[in-house]
């Protein structure tokens, strides 16, 4: 994670900014790949710091402690964090756990099991909030992956013809599938991008917020469904909706962050985080103008095949002054995406 | 498989322009994918087909059998080789089961399951026999690859300084561990090209041949080793080792298919099959001239973590009559390469 430094800044001004919450206290690094949060940790002046990760980066981040000089204070555990035990509970739990469109990957779940297992009460974790955001945007992508669409399908038509003329196959009876697949890989895929603010046609929304102390493995686990109002400050048409989060790092009610951190995924002239955004392309765009919103609801559940991929599933229509509104807008539509 | 027409070519005439071997036969379809090796049995005359694919895919190739009116010959099964029942045994097998330079995907492990769970005594498999090649090539790829590992390193001296600079944290101790990562990456890690026949130093020497008729499963897990002999047919430098292979449809002793076909993977100015060739770059390039030999040794076995990935190791020397082999040549060296 080093090489983002918006990322990694943020953290080191969470934990080493916040010196008063962290000092003397035990300190939980969950997934800690090369341990630079513990790291942070240990220099923020915690008394002691386990850093638990599964993979054999484990082994490296041992070395990476070693060569910083911090072996005293920072043990390094491989194990995953459902089966790992550690020697007593802990007032603080680091972590970056965070996904495209925050929960891709699901490692929130582990983060959730290591509070329940190994918080103290009143503990805190780092980060301690997150918000799922959604803004409106002019995007190209609705119209390349319609090219990359048709040009996909004028090639099956010309596989079909050869495949007749070649080998006297007719194929056209898996015609329907294939559209159906290349459909669902161009065209309902969410993609991942920098989105530049210029390209914003209004500001971001959140959807749902996340108070990561009182979440439970149940809400994490079931299908999200919230409503959404995104205001256009600027016309349409709205060719995506983009997808991103933030998340804070305020400590608890009963060890707050003197100085709490804002780690912020939206769009950024100077760059994107490695996150960046996911950009989901609805193609027709809609039609709309500034003033107008774009309401609906948002659908986001793991997928049954492979819970750290996502299924959303978006339902937009047009509300506010403009004739598109007034004529129903674009009608209230559906469009389904993987987050992959 | 339908769009390498050389591919499904070389199994439509090795299936359709061998009739008489096929005529009022029993076949079985392994890995049956869309099911044309089926569909082209059943046109050769075959009395019943068993179609076997473990995966969804076997809905369409129900489908496609049913669109080309065979239904009452073909019979696709959703099932693995290894666990499907068969109400009789069969007199031919047919299957599409090599990857990359032939091993790669292990498939072939289920086609012998399926002969020594299926076959009739004298039947025959089609293909027959298979037979693993390489020759002596030019190539840019050891270069850029070289040059992209520089790179790599470049930036992770960069990332260094920042990380002591900005986060105050050492992380030279990872230097080690980084270059063997990213040399595993670009130097030790085959490619497929689509090699041009000019740049072929010499013609291609088979390394093992197969008769699947008689190959063991044990045999087959067993790590390959082989001596190596390429002769040199113009002037090095030697850029790079390419590997490839062919197959035969030769039918069995008991029943010969009367018209054999080669499908081969060689280069080819036409351009190649989807197989392509495997490429493994020599950096740096061995020194010899056209007369010379390289001479050595493959080692090939199956990865511990993924027996369906594979890792190659080249012993290599020359051996003739340049200044370059009575110098030693480049002497006996060592290159290891995964193929992915």
């Amino acid at each position: 994670m080093l090489e983002d430094h918006v990322r990694t800044g943020a953290y080191r001004d969470a934990i080493e900014g916040n010196r008063a919450a962290f000092e003397g206290k035990v300190v939980l690094d969950v997934g800690a790949g090369s341990g630079i949060l513990a790291i942070f940790a240990a220099r923020a002046g915690a008394a002691k710091v386990y850093a638990v990760e599964a993979t054999p980066m484990a082994a490296l981040a041992r070395k990476l402690v070693e060569a910083n000089g911090l072996s005293d204070t920072i043990e390094v555990i491989q194990g995953t964090i459902e089966t790992v035990a550690l020697p007593e509970k802990v007032d603080i739990i680091v972590s970056e756990w965070m996904g495209y469109l925050l929960l891709r990957e699901s490692m929130l779940d582990s983060v959730l099991v290591a509070r329940d297992k190994f918080l103290k009460p009143g503990g805190a974790l780092y980060p301690s909030h997150a918000r799922l955001l959604l803004a409106p945007a002019r995007s190209a992508l609705g119209a390349s992956r319609s090219a990359e669409f048709q040009a996909s399908m004028q090639g099956w038509a010309r596989f079909a013809g050869e495949a007749a003329s070649l080998y006297n196959v007719d194929v056209t009876a898996l015609s329907e599938a294939y559209r159906a697949e290349q459909r669902l890989y161009f065209m309902q895929t969410a993609a991942w991008a920098d989105v530049h603010p210029d390209d914003m046609l209004g500001a971001a929304v959140a959807v749902k917020e996340y108070d990561l102390l009182t979440l439970t493995s149940e809400e994490l686990a079931a299908p999200l469904n919230a409503s959404m109002r995104l205001p256009l400050a600027a016309d349409g048409p709205v060719d995506a909706v983009v997808g991103f989060f933030d998340v804070e790092f305020n400590g608890s009610p009963e060890n707050p962050a003197p100085a709490p951190v804002v780690l912020s995924t939206a769009p950024d002239a100077a760059g994107a985080t490695h996150w960046g955004q996911q950009v989901f392309p609805l193609v027709p765009p809609v039609r709309a103008a500034a003033g107008d919103s774009l309401v609906g609801s948002i659908a986001l559940r793991r997928r049954a095949d492979n819970h750290r991929l996502m299924e959303v599933e978006l339902k937009t229509g047009v509300d506010g002054p403009s004739p598109h509104a007034a004529a129903g807008g674009d009608g209230a539509r559906v469009d389904a995406f993987q987050v992959e």
